[in-house]
Parts: structure tokens; C-alpha cells; sequence
């Protein structure tokens, strides 16, 4: 089995990578396991840093936007590709057109790369839960409208729907995931507009100042990164019949309030932790915090075998395991 | 003013056209009138028949998946477009790429087009509800989910969903009506997998034979042409802020069986007329039309004052009027 991993060295497909080394192979539809011979990561840039050295690991750097690039990288062997490659919420919002090119035509040219191959690939998309907003529920369920009021938001919902008319014609066998907001995401902050809500818990945790620019009261949506990648490779190894007339869902998460998550961080850092936090209300990011959808009921998600977090002392202590080597400054 | 409508020359173009025409203004979200100077309409081929000779309107036709055609339709003086042309649902189906380069592509260079005047154009988007389908609720409101099972019905939903975007950005101030399925249109049956619900009333009304593919307890969801116009010019002539943070609408239409039009076209043409119909059920339309949705609560519509037919009879009647001159072969 080769897979290709496009945004490969991002922070997700970093750690998708990695876990689908580790475990080795991949269980069919009839419960038989089935080797992971190859992983090809794809991303703009190499992995920083570098990746373990492994013969079945590949880098590959390009522009994913160039259609040639994407015809190579999906090869007559390529059984499995998860689309992670995007640019993020607060980047396609300001730069429309680079959103409009990655986000939706170099989905659209992956996609078509897949039918042309004629083997029908399993294809896992990160979708988001960005594909609602403005007049929404309070809490949303598998058959809300998706109603997205960003750019991002807008070229998620137009990849989900690809993702199942080319599922439905035959081309492709694919799989959306509508991701909650990753907290801890490890690393440096990046342009989406959420991204704050993993610096107060990463920043602090080092030793470093962080802001925070919403009021404790608001809540949002989350899931960590380890069980984001447990539901990517649960995504891959789903029977296609699993999904039933749509190839979309909305994965479980925690609905937290900003105030909760910190109280969590003091009860495992300690107040010297909480206090490297400051407090500097941002109208822009408030406004658009107040605008995503905070609560779920994600039936289809959990009947569906995907999982979520128990707590964010949970996901706090994760982070400290994984990325912190267990120990923090308190 | 200065109005392009593409698919121009398709039957609901061709009315529109003459609407706007026979009108001679658009009310402005002042209520005040704005003089209609020219009319373009453009398809891929010429109307059939003519059109009558007014200075005020002119045909132009070629390839709408072309660029540079796109580019030369949106000239600087364009205040409004009425975006119909398309690949319609069965052929759509047949020729995914057509499909595909007509519905999705085509609207967009036409959005990117408008996007680059940099006045806002008005743009009204003709959707369907072949937006819906699969699992859906016997009702459908407006805050039901998008689940297309066509093509045809994905890419109406991609295009509603770049208009709301377009819109939102400020690029165009756009606009997305999902058409019921239209009945009765005039002319020859198309390649639409409903359009033997026009043939059982057009060609009987005019002594030709018809078939029905469908039992008489299938149920559609239809609106007259006479009604559609009236909610295109409704839909161009509404003020930006009545739509809202949704810039697409689901019109009000009439959930009726095709055995209850069966019944209003005899008690209006008599027994003769309905003897023409033989049913023939094809197991490939009735499965297509049991996947239609049936039933809207389109509360959004009325409150924004789109309108339907009173009854299947009051379509008939219109049909003769408008289209056999009053007269039909009893």
C-alpha cells in the first residue's frame, strides 16, 4: 500500500506520517491487514524537523497549485491519499485567490488525478467546522445546513461536495472530515484565526507570555491532535458502505468555554502557568470566535466507530507528553 | 441599464428577455425606476424562432466555457446578470466533464469576470432543487442541509454556495433562486430526467401522443414559467439586505402527483386529450423521481415576497394562453 499525504509537514501530517509508520499496515474492509509499504509526504516546504530516517518514508516538495505536480505525485500505485494541503482561515480570508487555487482547484486537479488512475483510491479530506457559521443552531446536527461565512469555510464545503460526487460517480472512494478547532496544536502560531487557543495552553507551558484575545465566556469546538489523527487513519480504514449517501461528517469533539480550558491549565501548571496569560479583548477575533458553531450533536460520527477527548486536562496532559517531553514550566 | 442573460435563448431566457423588455425598468432598492437600455442575450445558438426586433435587445452567441467569451459578455456597463446557462441534470450526468466545465466552471470565470469590473454587478444565479436529495426529511426547510445525488445537483450547489461568497467579499452582489421543477415548458422535451412532466400536458394539448415514465402517485414539486420569471425579476429587483447572511432561496412552488395533473388536464381538455398519455413506468426515471425532494416550507421565499400558482389548473390554462394562443385539439 502506497500513501501520499498532501500539507505532509504540517503539524497533522507530520504526526499522521509518523503513526501510520509506526503502526505499519492498514485493516481492509474484510478486517485484513494490509501493508503500509510507502508513505509520500507532499508539502511546500521539507519537514522541520527532518523526519526519522525510514525506507518506507518519501519527501516530496512542490507547489501543489501545478497540475504537474499533482500528476506525479498520484502514481497508477497510490491506494490511499489524505488532502491535508490548505491554506488556512485567516490567510484564504486575506488573500482570496491563493485560497481559491490550494483550497478548491488543486482539490479539484487531485481529485481528477484519482479518476484518471481508473483503481477508484480512498481519498481522506480535512474539511472543517468552519463550513457553518452566521445564522446557526445552538447546537448542530448531521443534517444542518451548511451555511460557511468565510472563504475557507466556503472552499471546504465545495471540497466536501467534490469529495462525494466524485465518490458517488465511481472516480474515487472518499471520505471528509469535518475537523473541530485542533488545540494543543504544537509548534508556532499560524494565520488561522483560531489559532490562539493553542498558544495560551502551549506558550505558557514554556515559559513564554501568550494573549488572549477573547473573554473567558466564549467556547469553542475543539479535538486534540492525537485524536484527530486516530480519526484520520479510522476515516481510512471505514468500509466505503460505512458512509452510506454521504461521504462528509462532522467528528465529535469537547465544546469548551475559553475560561474552563484555562482553569484546566492551572490545575496541571499551577498558577505561575495562567498568569504568563494576558487578556487583550480583540473585537476582529472575537467577532469571528462568536460566529463558529461551538456545540455538536455528531450521532453519525459516533455510530460510526470516530472518537474524541475525554477532558481538557486530557488533552493538556497529552500535549505535555507529546511535545513537551512530560515536563513543563511551572 | 445594461442586462446579460446567458442560456439566453433556452426557453426561460427567451421569456425572461421579453419580460424585462415588455417592462421597460427595474424598481431600485429606493423604489425608484431604473430604464432597461439593452438586453444581451447570450447562448450557443441563436433564438429559434427570432426574437421580435427591438433596439434595445441583442444576441450574442458562443462558447460560455471559453474565457475570453466570458470576459467580453461582462462589459463595464453590465449592472445585471441572470446566469442561466447550464448542462442540464441528464446530460450533466452523461458527460461529466461538460457538466463540470459548463455548471461549475463557467460560473465561475463569470463571478471572477464580475469580480474585476470592481461595481458590484448584480447576479441572479438559476439553482435548483437538485441541490437535495438521498436522505432527506419528507419537508424540506430552509435550513435543511444541501445533499445533491446528481452532478448536475452538486454543481448548482457549488455555485450557490461561490455566490454567497462572491457576495460576501463585496466582488458581486449576487443572488440564487433553486427552481422547482418548471412545468409546463414549451418546445421539445430536453435532456432534464423531469421533462416528461411538461410533455404529458404540452403534447396531448396539442393531439400528439406522450409517454409518462412514472406511476400517477409520483409526486413533484413544480412552478410555472409564468411564476419563475416573475421571481427572477423579483429576485434582481430586491435590496442586498433582504437576503440576509444566505444569498440562495428555495422559491415556494406546488407539491402536486402526476396523477392530480393527469385529473386538472382532463377536467380542462376533456377525456380525449389524457387518452394520448400511455404510462409507461421506466424503473431509471422512477427512481430518479422518488429521489427528488417533494415538499418545501419555503418560508424564507414568501416572507420575501416570491410567489407560486394558485393550482395545476391555473398552469394548464396558462400554457394555452401563453403558448397555443388560447387554442388546443380537444
Amino acid at each position: 500500500m502506497r500513501i501520499l499525504i498532501t500539507g505532509g509537514t504540517g503539524f497533522l501530517g507530520r504526526k499522521l506520517a509518523l503513526a501510520l509508520l509506526n503502526k505499519g499496515y492498514l485493516t481492509n474492509t474484510a478486517g485484513a491487514e494490509t501493508e503500509i509499504k510507502k508513505v509520500v509526504i507532499f508539502d511546500k516546504f521539507a519537514p522541520q524537523p527532518a523526519l526519522p530516517d525510514d525506507p518506507r518514508l518519501e519527501v516530496k516538495t512542490g507547489d501543489i497549485t501545478n497540475s504537474d505536480t499533482i500528476n506525479s505525485l498520484i502514481t497508477e500505485d497510490t491506494n490511499l491519499i489524505f488532502h491535508l494541503a490548505a491554506i488556512v482561515s485567516g490567510e484564504a480570508e486575506e488573500n482570496f485567490d491563493l485560497g481559491m487555487q490550494v483550497n478548491l482547484f488543486a482539490t479539484y486537479r487531485l481529485l481528477e488525478a484519482c479518476r484518471r488512475l481508473g483503481s477508484q483510491p480512498r481519498i481522506v479530506f480535512a474539511s472543517s467546522v468552519a463550513v457553518f457559521g452566521g445564522d446557526i443552531p445552538p447546537v448542530i446536527e448531521d443534517s444542518t445546513a451548511l451555511t460557511p461565512q468565510t472563504s475557507y469555510g466556503t472552499q471546504k464545503a465545495i471540497g466536501e461536495l467534490l469529495i462525494n460526487d466524485y465518490s458517488r460517480k465511481g472516480f474515487v472512494d472518499g471520505r471528509a472530515l469535518r475537523l473541530p478547532t485542533i488545540v494543543v496544536r504544537p509548534g508556532k502560531p499560524n494565520r488561522a484565526a483560531s489559532t490562539f487557543a493553542s498558544s495560551i495552553i502551549r506558550e505558557p507551558l514554556q515559559g513564554q507570555p501568550a494573549i488572549c484575545p477573547v473573554s473567558p465566556e466564549a467556547r469553542m469546538w475543539i479535538l486534540s491532535p492525537r485524536r484527530a489523527i486516530q480519526n484520520f487513519i479510522h476515516a481510512a480504514e471505514l468500509p466505503a458502505k460505512a458512509w452510506g449517501s454521504s461521504r462528509a461528517v462532522a467528528l465529535p469533539g469537547l465544546s469548551i468555554s475559553i475560561g474552563q480550558m484555562v482553569d484546566d491549565l492551572q490545575e496541571i501548571g499551577g498558577p505561575a502557568v495562567v498568569e504568563r496569560i494576558s487578556w487583550e479583548p480583540d473585537p476582529f477575533i472575537e467577532k469571528l470566535v462568536y460566529g463558529w458553531p461551538i456545540d455538536f450533536e455528531p450521532k453519525r460520527a459516533q455510530a460510526m466507530g470516530f472518537v474524541t477527548d475525554r477532558s481538557m486536562r486530557e488533552i493538556i496532559q497529552a500535549f505535555i507528553d507529546d511535545e513537551l517531553n512530560g515536563k513543563f514550566a511551572a
